[in-house]
C-alpha cells in the first residue's frame, strides 16, 4: 500500500471536549471570542492536549515552473520563479520576512525551474523536470513525476517536526493550473473561476480562460484526484497535496494559504475526506475563484484582507491569531479563579 | 479654548507618498498584499517616516458602571464591572493576556463602580461617580462629569507615550448606552441596532430596545456630540471619545476596537472630522449595530472573527497584522535589490 492510502490520525475527542469545557469557564461571555474559541478547541483536539501550543511553525514553499506559460497566461516572465527562489533564500520575499517575524522554520523545495539554480541555503533541490508539460497540449506530468511531487510534499512535512505546518507555492503560471483543477473539481465553468493571478488585465484573463477551457476539453472528464493532478497540476500543487495528506496522517495541523493551496487541500480531501479534520483555512484569497472554493470548504477562513500573493504569505499572516487563541485559552482566568460573577439565571 | 477644540495633527504627505513608492518597488505584484499595503502607507503618513514602527503599544481600558442597568438591560450582575477590574489587574482577563503576548502597556482607568474597589496595581482611580445616571429617566451625566470623563481619556493617552494607542472599555450595561448613542448619531431605528451585548436572549433584547427608545424620546433630538454624550453616554464612552481626540491632536494612530469604541470614534469624528485620519478600525464586531456603524466608517475593519467581548480585545487581536504590515514594508527586498524581473510591459 502506498503511503497515500494511509488513514488520517483521529482527532482526540476527550481533549477537544475538555477544551470546550474550559472555554465555558473563562471570564468572558461564552462565544464572545468568536472564531478564536473554536480555533483553540479544534487545535486541542488535533494536538491531544487541553491547552494547545504553536511555538514550532514549519513553512515549506514548493516552487516549480509550468509549461503552460508558453501560452502567455502570466503577466510576469517565467524567469521570475527561479529569481524568487533566490529572493526566498536571501530573506527578501514576503514569506521570508513573515517567517522571521514569526520565528518559523522556512524551507524552499525546488521541484524544477527553467532557469537552472545554483545551490542555495535553505533551498532543497528535488528537481522533477525543468517545468511541467503544457497542459493545453499534453499531460502536465507522468504518473512517476506525480509520485515524485507527492513524495516531496511528504518529505517536507517530515523534515521539520512542528506544531503547525504551512505550505506555500511559487511558480509563474500556477494560477492557470490551479484554476483548471478547481474547475474540474467543482464542476464549474472556467469563466466563474478565472482571475488575474499576479496581475493580468481583462484581455489576458479572457485568453487564460480560453487556454484552460481547451485544456479541460483535451483532458476529458477524469474526476480521479491523482488523474486530475497528472493532467492539469503543477509539481508544486501536487507536492502541496502530498503535504496535506501527510499532515493528517502524522497529526499535524495544516494552515492552508490562498487559492492554489486551497485547490491542493481540496484534492487531498478528495483522496481522503478525513484530511479535512486537520486543515485550518487562513484567508479568503482575492483571486476570484476562491469564492467558489470557499463553498466547498469545511470552515470559514480567518482573514479577508484582499491578499493574493501566494508563497504561504496569507497563512503566515494568520499565525499570530492562532497563537493568540491558544494564549487566551491557556492563560485567561476562570470565573472561579477570578471570583467574577456568572450570568444571571 | 478647551483642548477639545484643538485641531488634529496633519498627516505627513511626503512620508506617505514615499511609502507608496516603496510599496511599488517591493518584490510582489502591486496590491498583492491587499489591506496590509494600505496600512503600511497610512501608518507612514501618521508617523512621518517611510518605514513606520509599532513596538510601543499602549492599551487603556476605561471602566464605569451604568445607572441604566436598573432597567434590567444586561445578562450579568452589575458587580461584574468591579470584579473584572480586579481580573484585569491580576492578569486573568482576555485583554491582560493579549497585552502580555503583544508586549503592550496595559492600564485600567476606573471612572466609577457601584462596588467600591481597593487600590490595584495598574488601575488608576479617577472616580466621577459610582455610576452614570439612568438614561431612561435622567441625563447620564452633568456637563462637569462629561468634562472629567473626556479629560481622563486625554490623560490616559498622554500618560504612556506610544506608537499605537488602543482604547478598551468595561461596564455592565454599556451596550445600552452605546446603542442609544449610535441610534441618535446615525438617525436609525433602535431595533436596527440593538443586540445581545454580553448575552441577552430575544426577550431581553426586546426589553433593551424599548428602554433605549424611551431614553431617546426623553432626551429629544439633541445632535450635538457633547450633548448626546451627557444625555446618553457612559463615563467610559466619553473617556474613549476624549482619548481619540487626543490621539489625533498628538499624532498617535488609534486602533479602534468593537461596537462601543466605534461609537466613541464616531463621536470624536463629529467633534472634529480630521480625527478620522488617525483611526484604524480593527474588527467587525458581532454586535448587530456594528453593521450600520461600519457604513459610517472611513475604512474597512481588518478582522471579522465574530468577536464581541470589548476590553479592547478585538483591537489587540489586530496588532500583529499591523506589525506584520510594517515588517513587510521595511524588510522586503525591492525588485532591483533582489534582481527579480518586473511585470512584462
Amino acid at each position: 500500500m502506498s503511503w497515500i492510502e494511509q488513514g488520517a490520525k483521529p482527532i482526540d475527542q476527550p481533549a477537544q471536549r475538555a477544551a470546550q469545557e474550559r472555554q465555558q469557564q473563562l471570564t468572558k461571555p461564552m462565544g464572545a471570542l468568536g472564531q478564536l474559541e473554536q480555533l483553540a478547541i479544534r487545535l486541542a483536539g488535533m494536538q491531544g492536549r487541553v491547552c494547545p501550543q504553536l511555538e514550532r511553525v514549519s513553512i515549506a514553499v514548493f516552487a516549480a515552473d509550468h509549461g503552460v506559460t508558453a501560452e502567455g497566461v502570466s503577466a510576469y516572465p517565467q524567469a521570475v520563479t527561479a529569481e524568487m527562489i533566490r529572493n526566498f533564500a536571501r530573506g527578501g520575499a514576503a514569506i521570508s520576512v513573515a517567517a522571521r517575524v514569526l520565528g518559523a522554520q522556512l524551507r524552499v523545495w525546488n521541484l524544477g525551474t527553467v532557469v537552472e539554480l545554483e545551490a542555495l541555503t535553505g533551498v532543497e533541490s528535488r528537481i522533477i523536470a525543468p517545468q511541467s508539460g503544457n497542459l493545453m497540449h499534453a499531460p502536465a506530468m507522468t504518473a512517476a513525476q506525480l509520485q515524485q511531487a507527492l513524495d516531496t510534499g511528504r518529505e517536507a512535512v517530515l523534515h521539520t517536526p512542528a506544531e503547525l505546518f504551512i505550505g506555500g507555492e511559487m511558480g509563474i503560471g500556477n494560477t492557470t493550473a490551479a484554476t483548471a483543477l478547481a474547475a474540474a473539481l467543482l464542476e464549474q465553468p472556467v469563466a466563474e473561476l478565472v482571475g488575474p493571478g499576479t496581475g493580468l488585465d481583462t484581455d489576458g484573463m479572457s485568453h487564460k480562460c480560453r487556454v484552460i477551457e481547451q485544456a479541460l476539453l483535451r483532458h476529458g472528464a477524469d474526476r480521479d484526484p491523482q488523474g486530475l493532478l497528472a493532467s492539469l497540476g503543477g509539481f508544486e500543487v501536487a507536492a502541496l497535496t502530498g503535504a496535506y495528506l501527510t499532515c493528517a496522517q502524522q497529526g499535524i495541523p495544516a494552515l492552508v494559504d490562498g487559492f492554489i493551496c486551497t485547490v491542493a487541500a481540496l484534492l487531498a480531501c478528495r483522496l481522503n475526506p478525513a484530511v479535512a479534520d486537520w486543515l485550518l483555512f487562513s484567508h479568503h484569497s482575492a483571486e476570484p475563484g476562491y469564492r467558489l472554493l470557499r463553498q466547498a470548504l469545511p470552515s470559514t477562513p480567518l482573514l479577508d484582507l484582499g491578499l493574493r500573493l501566494g508563497e504561504g504569505s496569507g497563512a503566515a499572516m494568520a499565525v499570530p491569531l492562532l497563537r493568540m487563541a491558544c494564549s487566551l485559552h491557556e492563560q485567561m482566568a476562570t470565573f472561579a479563579e477570578a471570583a467574577v460573577s456568572e450570568k444571571c439565571s
